[in-house]
């Protein structure tokens, strides 16, 4: 997507072919800022510190980190260790592990002295199918918009929550993909963005993509959306998964859940942007099965910002005798969800409508 | 209410029996100050500076306001200067013309000698008045906490939204008032506070109240009640109302209507705690009469909290070049709503239900 008018991904070589760069997605909205990652303990530090985060670029960014290992030592030792450190750096992260394996087997049959260029050209070819699946989710997407329309109705107002943008992939994004296809288009869409308390994913980094890719949008506190749906202010949600179960329900940031029940109650369409990966053909009830992460109350009770003298500073907000509890996602029955946009098209939030599409990727998962 | 073992309520008299003091509502969390306010000057800045605020604290603020009016000039004239000086205080809140007018007719048939004395004991019996129609909400709403607890669950786990406590009113407060009386006869409470973006009034003043009061409580990002209430950790919800229609349609904080239909999802029970003078017998429709106040898109884009210094800073949350959006309030529809807890007992959310409790005030509105 572009910044400032030029096109970047989330990550890309350096002129050199060999050391990777990516957006320092702590500093923003505040500060845009690339690092240059030079060896695989950088690129492990980069994901174990959030420079990099969402879970389609931590996958790409893992696959670079092993080819950046192959630069120091290609052996079969060196990529073991390489891979150990980074699967160490966000042990839970489901798509690091699959990276990271999917570098091992393809490296495996290759002869040490050739696995250099290999990795580097398994790397691109990781992150090009990201971008490749998330473009494909925006185009099946795209027509959903288009659909919403209203007649005396000048605008299309998309409501979204947290950052499901391309900054969590490598470009285009899931959730967000169907509103750039859509806005390129000249379709014209107006986005109101959760701020996403505690860790403000939509205030910070979903408004910035939009902000920079031009695309109309307004920051709204996370209570607000049911108001709006109330009086006619929103035509459709779209928000990301985390995790599918195979009846479709959908475990995706703290407060999905809320803003599912807003729009049965007001008919406005709910839309959930996914790649197959994220699919878990183990489990059916997301409510019983899929366990809550529970993270650090600092994200509560306290958060960070820009001051006057434009340094970025963290405050309290909460007393500080006061406990805190900061559940990371929620989980959405399929019964409250429109459809699932994927990456082979729009199917219904339900066994039947996943196995249409994906029908046997459950045999092999 | 308690704070560190010594009650206090929001406003009272200093020694000397005519200065008015208050707490310093701007201040809290971070720093507990009271006021001293001398003259209806200072008395008019503490209402439009938010040092007090809340619909019934600031109607006792107001009839306090006419008191010390008398102090410099208790002629008609001078109390016609006073009361349009307090009006113009915030110019949209009820109780504040509400309280202006009691004290101008309690006033108008005193001889000006007099009015001084008789301005003191009527602002006295505005603020009383107010304490006991808070405490009776709290003995009628302390049943229904006691009726919520289920066998083999050690705490009564109740969610509530904003600051309906104590400090929104001069002892005891709305929604609080039913769990400061639970907790006081030993009930085992313990509350979800909701932070309440984009003001924060869960996080600063809900959670400092029940801390001082010594109330098992844990605050949580106003996206959480949805999840907490799928897995069985809310027993009832309680919040308040800033406007209740006659059929009983609540006004209150934005988001209040997100966690009545997740309530509603789950089978949890949705009380809303109101005094009868926000009853407005002359709406019936609340999504569609009730007009929601938008304010300062500073309350979303910036927060204030205290830094490590010691500070209390405002940092900027959002990117500079995004647009935000504030509504204030929305409205919880009465099919969404278990019961209102009134001065007079608990009711349906009905006209029938209003009825049978407040028959005949409508004709007096």
């Amino acid at each position: 997507m572009r910044i400032d008018g030029r096109d970047f991904r989330t990550i890309w070589l350096d002129e050199d072919g060999r050391g990777v760069r990516v957006i320092d997605q702590r500093r923003l909205p505040h500060r845009f800022e690339t690092l240059a990652l030079a060896n695989a303990e950088a690129l492990a530090l980069s994901i174990s510190d959030m420079t990099v985060r969402g879970a389609p670029l931590i996958g790409a960014a893992a696959a670079y980190g092993m080819a950046l290992a192959c630069l120091e030592d290609a052996s079969d030792a060196g990529l073991e260790r390489a891979g150990a450190m980074l699967l160490d750096a966000r042990p839970t992260a489901v798509n690091l592990r699959w990276a990271v394996e999917r570098m091992r087997r393809r490296l495996a049959s290759v002869p040490a002295g050739e696995r250099l260029d290999a990795a580097y050209a398994e790397a691109a070819l990781v992150a090009d199918e990201d971008v490749a699946v998330c473009e494909a989710i925006g185009e099946h997407g795209q027509a959903l918009i288009g659909a919403a329309g209203r007649p005396g109705k000048p605008r299309i107002d998309i409501l979204t929550h947290c950052n499901a943008g391309w900054l969590c992939a490598v470009d285009w994004g899931t959730a967000l993909a169907p509103i750039y296809k859509a806005h390129r288009a000249g379709v014209p869409v107006h986005v109101w963005v959760d701020e996403t308390r505690p860790r403000n994913q939509g205030a910070s980094l979903t408004a910035w993509e939009l902000a920079k890719e031009g695309v109309p949008h307004t920051v709204i506190a996370d209570n607000t959306g049911g108001h709006l749906m109330q009086h006619g202010q929103v035509d459709l949600c779209i928000t990301g998964s985390d995790r599918t179960t195979r009846a479709g329900d959908v475990c995706n940031k703290i407060g999905t859940y809320l803003k599912a029940l807003a729009a049965k109650d007001n008919g406005v369409p709910f839309y959930v942007a996914l790649p197959s990966s994220t699919i878990d053909w183990r489990i059916r009830d997301g409510v019983a099965e899929i366990p809550i992460e529970q993270r650090a109350g600092e994200e509560v009770s306290h958060i960070c910002g820009l001051d006057d003298d434009g340094e970025v500073r963290t405050v309290r907000l909460t007393p500080a005798e006061s406990p805190v509890a900061n559940y990371g996602f929620d989980v959405t029955p399929a019964r409250l969800v429109t459809g699932l946009i994927t990456e082979r098209g729009v199917c219904p939030a339900s066994e039947a409508g996943l196995q249409a599409l994906f029908g046997g990727e459950e045999q092999a998962a």
